[in-house]
């Protein structure tokens, strides 16, 4: 299908349980912490494949613009594997793109891996498909700054 | 400016004041929160003048698309006024446009009412600006289903 | 009524607007937000009244405890006033009491000001009453110190 | 350590990663959060063990008063194993204990099995403890209501 990913296009998955909490009055998972499932799974990349130091690197990514298409709903308590890739790697900034698949559709659980092609060939369908952009600024002037080399590194690997 | 919104042009205001948890690790409010206005303006305007009954009426709103561009920090504990249009009213959709301002860049506070104009002319540039897309659908199949009729007299209001 | 708090016991105010992702499925404020809203009227006042920088000062409060009983429900759309006392001050920590009244029981607007009291005598009581300490730390030891004087003269107008 | 639980008294556990917007602005996960975690691994718990229905049962249960002490920080992206207990178990309601542990201080990941005791008799001592009181009601009327007999029956299995 044209314009869907499957988990096996993204080299960098991450599980992410939902919690009580994200489910809105309608009873699925609300709009915005997909959002924060993208923010989980690109910082957590950056900081274990990459070295980004959150509380002292003289580097940190702001998000500059974002975007996401909901294609089904998740509901606490499943479990969602977020996939990572990027789109666009440039001087000081990153594109990258987000999938979230659901466990209940057969997405695999397996931290830091390629999301594993279903066997039968029937790889599932992302509930939700996204982009974040990444501007890597230095933290005291918060002015772009080339991507540090180590996470630059980390992020060609992700390249598709 | 062209592209860029002033409260003028938001038929709908809403005063939001951050939270001490909104801001991140980097001391600005997350990304994500961003879209937490943008679904509080939103639902607001729709309960308030619309009549959606979150709790038991027979049509529900589900957002299928959203997306921000981020123009500038915003901080707790900061007031956001965010400004509501409707950019395209379908027969079961809806596509607003939303923008906040900084109430320390000069945005005033005005539950419900038209983004006054800066009577020196200097209306405050937006420190984010997105959009997003709801279906209206039905509460039980969550088929779509035409904009009940009070929401949609109520939308048309915002149109820009 | 023994153990109830009006409004009026509070020498701080602080006007708290619900936003759509405070409500869970079951329709109501979730209870975890509720300390969101303590934690933002308490760090509202540490820095408009208190000088409190949350981003460079050399002090910072970290929560130890808190507990929270709640009484009634509150959903969004609603306003919630949340009123802010200090039930004991020691050298290096202190213990607030905070209780959120509905603007729908009648509790008044009036961010800064003591919680008017209701010129009929019927003052709302609380939908939650809680408390919470802060143990004032050095920011890069996190070592307890005492409470800064600028933050010390604040909370001793809040005694009660 | 008296007053201070291990994992192993715990009948049921639950692996909760961190997220990049629980860290606040001095670094580390919010007090807020930690409520969080505990609504969600007791929520688990009822759905997984006890068959609650979140979306159309008609016995629900809210929260009446919580409780946490915090012992020491958490920061994203580590992650948390919450540990379940019943304190106390009445007609309508039912106290919970929980703790938090790190998994970097040994805590072992292992959703839904009783926290197993490190070989070498040095058990984690945990990042925060704390109590959730649920009163089970009628959905429709919030009235208390009997625990029902499934839920009764899970959590009599983590009485300690």
């Amino acid at each position: 299908m044209p314009g869907v990913a499957s988990p096996a296009e993204f080299a960098y998955t991450l599980d992410i349980p939902t919690r009580w909490k994200d489910n809105d009055v309608y009873g699925h998972v609300n709009n915005v912490e997909y959002y924060s499932y993208f923010d989980t799974v690109i910082n957590t990349f950056l900081i274990r494949e990459g070295g980004l130091d959150i509380h002292r690197g003289p580097v940190i990514g702001l998000c500059v613009e974002s975007h996401c298409r909901y294609d089904g709903p998740i509901s606490f308590p499943e479990r969602v594997v977020a996939g990572l890739a990027v789109d666009r790697l440039g001087n000081s900034s990153v594109r990258y793109a987000v999938s979230l698949f659901r466990v209940d559709d057969g997405a695999r659980v397996d931290d830091g891996a390629r999301g594993a092609a279903d066997p039968d060939g029937g790889a599932p369908t992302p509930a939700a498909e996204g982009w974040f952009v990444h501007v890597f600024v230095d933290r005291e002037t918060r002015r772009p700054t080339p991507v540090p080399e180590g996470i630059r590194a980390a992020l060609l690997r992700l390249a598709r």
